[in-house]
């Protein structure tokens, strides 16, 4: 719906107008060093969600106060956050998957809306919530992934659909829940779906015309897979012929999972995208013997033609639900004395991992909970986690409750981003502290169906009643520096400045910040209902803003987006986080914060 | 659903545990005393919605901040706010209908929730969104007047239900949307449904059993109006006999509306409990001649037999939809040198009215909005408005198009309660600027249909472009002395308090503090949605605090509230508020503020 544009905003923006498309990233890379701005959802291509703003600091961060605030009409889980170019501001909603252009020269006068009309049959094959994680800039254009697979790019200035591309289809399972990242002349998308058998891809689409120009696939063989049995590499190692099917029964690669849901980091030095791929379907083990490559797979890719040129499995024949699709943020750090051009990931298995993000060499894999203990540890030359008998559910058996593994299946850590601090050389990781009960059973494929096969209980992990951390973690040495004990998982994404101060919501609601060294508390406000947002930053006329979505739903949340009242067999979150309706209720709403 | 009750907050709360039903009213008698707490929708049993507490003031009020927020979980219109006894305060939602019993040594964590299972058909029979503008305190209970006209107590420490009473029927058109108030060992409450030819009434039941006590009916033979022709006097004069059905054709008065939605006053002293009734149905006024008593009209009853002392017809034979349900502010003011014990009343027909609230007889009635066109004065004589011909949509005709009438339909002012600053002696209005044409039209009544015919659409009155003012008003001498304009209609209850601080909020969402001598702006923020909730304060920990419900819609914003992209026939508020949408969005919070 075209709301007007303010001539104010098309001077503050100043956006590409013209069609340039081969230097949309260039575009976004100068976009990106310039801190009023917040150009993508982690802030960067590296994804480390760091902030050169320093006016809000250590010392005053104390007295922030809320600016302004702005209800986006929309109930249930707000994952993401705004984007912020010049005086515009660009934030989303969970389905119906509404996107605003905010004036930020009047708290937030509504620019234009666009509301897609979708079939709300969609909204039972999400899995985890209704939630969207946000929305891509390039090129004069704002790219939206609908639930309904939809990719549409709109005109940033007034709204307009510019094209729209179907990315998947919904009656097999396939959603829209992640955010886009525009590289050069394209725009990639992932898939969502994990639960549903689908097989997961990512594509790449022409930002001018929504041409599909490549789709790499988790698994299948490797023109599928656009894997190079010589030159893409596992650990040093060439995969071989069709990898993607080599560790799999017959056709099963087909309903394999590998979904892409989370979320894409671009080196541009090294021209390669990374991104990871979930859990292979069905969360039943026994009924997918062998490795399933490449479910649970960090992919480095060249963007423009979609190859790989190298990969790694973290969770080979995965038996938890440990998705591999968390972020993965690149940045230069020390290691035995050496600064090496690294990857990081916090993997939803608990282990922090360290990867040389040129080859892929593994080059630290650390638990970055002290509870993780499903495994003893990774073994460094082949990459794979030690498992331990009594945590796998594929040894103990098909119908047998395994108990008390840690982490549970929403992992130490889900799809909320962790942030990086070059001043501290730390990163700040959202984490859950919560273990489970597993037990498999025999599940047969129905497109559209959910194809889980596991029932599960959550609880918090032995020793105290705390569902989560905030972590600071050195990854270089792959050690905890200090963690703060949250009440619920920290279900929101990080945000590093240079003012050393770090924030993150918590799912009762409280925006908080804490010193980047210590971790020590400095500020904390309620905002209206629980946060599994990302809290981002940018500048505005001279003061720095910091904002957050709030909105309690995602996994964490479904208890109360869903208005569940017992546990959800096969995700079984529920029961864990129902003394949540105690603390926050649903509801859409920016919170901004600035200083007086 | 019980959530538990915390100690500190019985400590604190004080509520009148034993069953003590005779002295309810002396409990809230001595509750409004401490201005630390907001024990009634309206603030007090006058309704000045004045509060004593003077630490927010003039001079520091720009100082204030967001102390925390919560989202109530429910969109559309959030009309009323919140009531507060010690630490604990109780707030409400629209349709379903939800109060939350929050703890303010937490931050609003939620103590108790109670969510009625109400029929959803009842949502089409509301007229003007699925508001519900309060709960009612008394006797350690919390009433709730459902949608569905379920009146239910609730107990204040747990949120169990102690009773629950049938108040109407929603398939006749019958809903609830207005505030109970407790009366000594009563619970009045009235009916909402003027667009569907209910026939009004109130009724009070027994705090303890929920048993009707008396209902007093709008229209009809004495014995259902408990009018006495005799001692029941209309500016002096006795009533007569069966005088609500005296001005009505046949059987008319059983169809002929006079609901009662608005709000209670009460005066101890006088023993009289005050409100008014709303149009007389059909909207057109050619199907129903007379004066159409005892629709548009102020009650003085004795709270504990209903008997009404007198009343005062506002608009007799309505022809505008002038409802004359506005609240009625009782207050000791000068008139001609001399203080009288008066009620003010700002009716939908743009005429503020100072009335002897002993007697009925009136003082003053003069415009509160120069726009006021439909009328060139009231008699001061019989009380009557000298309706100008030209804007008599009687006069004019069955479907003739009236043109420009001020005000329209949703009147100078609707529920939006004023307040009344002892201090300086002035009431403040939020009110409406908008005009509208009008063309009746012939309907038939069948039972839970809209009755309205006719048809209207409503625009900023001649000479501006907004919609809305907010007044500074002599309710001695009748005259505005001052007027802020708003973009658009002012639909939030106003607060005057002891630091000459008058607070009120807008429908694009602004919280404003103005000087209550001047008029002049001292603070303003943007809450997360449009404001039609009322303003009110309290102190806890030393500390004074305002709260208010945000959440667009009501009868201005109804457009936004149920999606409406048109206008609505019978309504037609629609178009002038299209532009709301650029400011803001659907969604239910409460913003607390406080100073740093």
């Amino acid at each position: 719906m075209r709301r007007g544009w303010l001539l104010t905003g098309v001077a503050a923006l100043g956006l590409c107008a013209a069609s340039q498309a081969a230097v949309a990233n260039d575009e976004l890379m100068v976009m990106e060093q310039n801190p009023a701005n917040w150009v993508m959802p982690l802030g960067d291509y590296s994804s480390t969600r760091f902030s050169e703003l320093g006016q809000i600091n250590k010392s005053n961060v104390g007295n922030l106060q809320v600016a302004w605030t702005f209800s986006t009409g929309v109930l249930r889980g707000h994952e993401g956050g705004p984007l912020v170019f010049g005086s515009t501001m660009y934030i989303h909603t969970p389905f119906p998957n509404i996107v605003y252009a905010l004036d930020l020269n009047d708290n937030g006068r509504v620019i234009w809306k666009y509301e897609p009309s979708q079939d709300p049959d969609v909204i039972p094959v999400m899995c985890c919530d209704t939630v969207n994680r946000g929305v891509a800039y390039g090129d004069g254009k704002i790219f939206l992934h609908q639930a309904d697979t939809t990719l549409v790019a709109l005109d940033a200035r007034t709204g307009e659909v510019q094209w729209t591309a179907v990315n998947g289809d919904p009656t097999k399972g396939e959603t829209g829940t992640s955010a886009p990242m525009v590289i050069g002349d394209k725009v990639l998308v992932g898939i969502s779906g994990g639960e549903f058998g689908v097989h997961g891809h990512v594509t790449a689409y022409d930002i001018n015309s929504g041409e599909l120009v490549w789709r790499g696939f988790s698994t299948g063989p490797d023109d599928m897979t656009l894997l190079d049995p010589q030159n893409t590499t596992h650990l040093g190692q060439p995969v071989g012929q069709d990898s993607g099917t080599a560790t799999w029964e017959g056709d099963q690669w087909q309903i394999g999972g590998g979904t892409t849901w989370g979320w894409f980091s671009y080196d541009p030095d090294l021209h390669l995208v990374y991104y990871g791929s979930g859990n292979p379907g069905t969360w039943n083990p026994a009924q997918r013997p062998g490795d399933n490559r490449w479910s649970m797979t960090i992919f480095a890719r060249d963007p423009d033609t979609g190859m790989a040129k190298w990969v790694y499995q973290k969770t080979p024949h995965d038996e938890w639900d440990y998705d591999g699709v968390n972020e993965n943020i690149l940045a230069d750090i020390e290691i035995d004395g050496e600064v090496r051009k690294v990857l990081v990931n916090f993997d939803r298995n608990g282990f922090g991992y360290t990867l040389d993000r040129e080859t892929g060499e593994l080059l630290v894999a650390e638990k970055y909970d002290p509870a993780v203990n499903w495994a003893t540890h990774v073994d460094m030359e082949t990459g794979r986690p030690q498992v331990v008998s009594r945590y796998s559910t594929d040894q103990q058996g098909e119908d047998v409750n395994t108990t008390n593994i840690c982490p549970a299946a929403l992992g130490t850590k889900d799809q909320q981003p962790a942030a990086f601090s070059p001043g501290t050389g730390l990163f700040y990781v959202p984490t859950n502290h919560v273990c489970m009960d597993y037990e498999p059973f025999a599940v047969s494929y129905t497109a559209g169906q959910p194809f889980v096969g596991a029932t599960l209980s959550m609880y918090p992990a032995p020793g105290g009643d705390h569902l989560g951390n905030f972590i600071a973690w050195d990854a270089g040495k792959g050690e905890i520096v200090w963690s703060i004990p949250e009440p619920f998982s920290v279900w929101s994404g990080a945000l590093a400045t240079a003012g050393d101060v770090v924030f993150y919501g918590t799912l009762e609601g409280y925006l908080k910040a804490v010193d980047a060294d210590t971790g020590a508390p400095l500020y904390q406000f309620k905002t209206p209902s629980g946060i599994i947002g990302n809290v981002n930053t940018w500048m505005h006329n001279g003061k720095q803003y910091i904002g957050v979505l709030s909105g309690i739903g995602g996994w964490a949340g479904i208890g109360l987006a869903a208005g569940l009242t017992g546990d959800t067999e096969g995700l079984g979150a529920v029961g864990a986080y129902k003394a949540l309706s105690d603390y926050t209720q649903l509801g859409g709403v920016l919170t901004v914060f600035t200083l007086p």
